[in-house]
């Protein structure tokens, strides 16, 4: 380890994301899954993130287990408490990615005003709407958490594709389909998009000519 | 780079905050930074920032910056905005200390409740509070802001140290004295004390065993 005065000096000025990305070797980026309960949402963003981060980076999912029971405990479901949700993780979505960290939402977020209002607090490639697409008839028969059941008894109120809307997005950068296909097939998708799209490969790009 | 199927079967299970530990090498943490209007919080936790950056590590600093104008920006200053501040601070810092990261907050965060409250997210050692210690006399004196001269006119109402109460922490981990001490020789401390209590140090332990 270095002198503890070397390491002080060494960082001259603030560490930006810029920094941050360079050792990273990847882009920040949020990847927004958006779809019904039981689409696989939740699914894919852990395998995303496991196979994201055996690549190496910085990676973070966000979803109902991390916020609803810290930071958003106070929001119950209202239609107002549900935008708060979505604006507030949209928030810490946006903080992270400016770290330079890649940053996986798994939640239904079913208002396309939602949505739009998250993509607009990040700069045009920040922000990557998936539509984790399957039908409401397979989501139901997969029911992995009985809700939909729950829903049909009329023992849930507003609940997404029974009793309350989704709205599909219009022109999301990917449309996931989990139905026929293996959520390692999906995760491929995602990771191919990503690659495609220069977002983890910035090691080469960025280094080049920055001198270390 | 690997095939993609065998990264995605390589990392088994979900990644969890001790496999995020073992590849950055240190231990995620909260330090918590307090203190009057400029007595130093920020560029203290700028300076330690970069040097623990320099080291490799994973650190956020969570700051009015990019908190007031981000996911906090609908709240006010009123207690009850105040409070919720701190509680939102403290729950990022928890999702991101759960990360394996070294979070560094600078709020004055006057009130020792919300300061407690924040504590008592976290399990024991999670948690640093560090006292940023710095005579009111000195801190107005430095005004880097020139809020104490608008305090002092009335522009400003419930200014911490003039129009409201500064409750200093009864038994933080870390007192640090700023006054004749240069921010070089205040993060040596902070960095001192992180590396004294295992923080840093991670690798060596937590590696040990595991396998890879």
């Amino acid at each position: 380890m270095k002198p503890k005065s070397q390491n002080i000096q060494w960082q001259e000025s603030d560490v930006d994301r810029a920094d941050r990305e360079r050792r990273n070797g990847h882009r920040g980026v949020t990847v927004w899954l958006t779809g019904l309960s039981g689409s696989g949402k939740s699914t894919l963003a852990r395998r995303l993130e496991a196979a994201l981060f055996e690549r190496g980076c910085e990676v973070y999912v966000l979803d109902g287990d991390n916020m609803r029971y810290g930071l958003n405990r106070d929001l119950g479901f209202s239609p107002e408490d549900r935008a708060e949700n979505i604006r507030r993780v949209g928030e810490v979505a946006r903080l992270l990615t400016n770290f330079g960290a890649i940053v996986i939402t798994a939640f239904i977020s079913p208002y396309r005003a939602d949505r739009d209002m998250t993509r607009g607090l990040m700069p045009a490639g920040d922000f990557l709407e998936g539509y984790v697409d399957c039908s409401l008839e397979v989501c139901e028969e997969r029911d992995p958490k009985g809700l939909y059941k729950k829903a049909r008894r009329g023992e849930l109120k507003d609940f997404t594709g029974i009793s309350a809307p989704y709205e599909a997005p219009e022109s999301p950068e990917l449309v996931i389909r989990t139905e026929r296909r293996t959520p390692a097939e999906c995760v491929g998708q995602i990771l191919e998009y990503l690659e495609a799209g220069g977002y983890l490969g910035a090691t080469a790009d960025v280094g080049a000519g920055s001198g270390h």
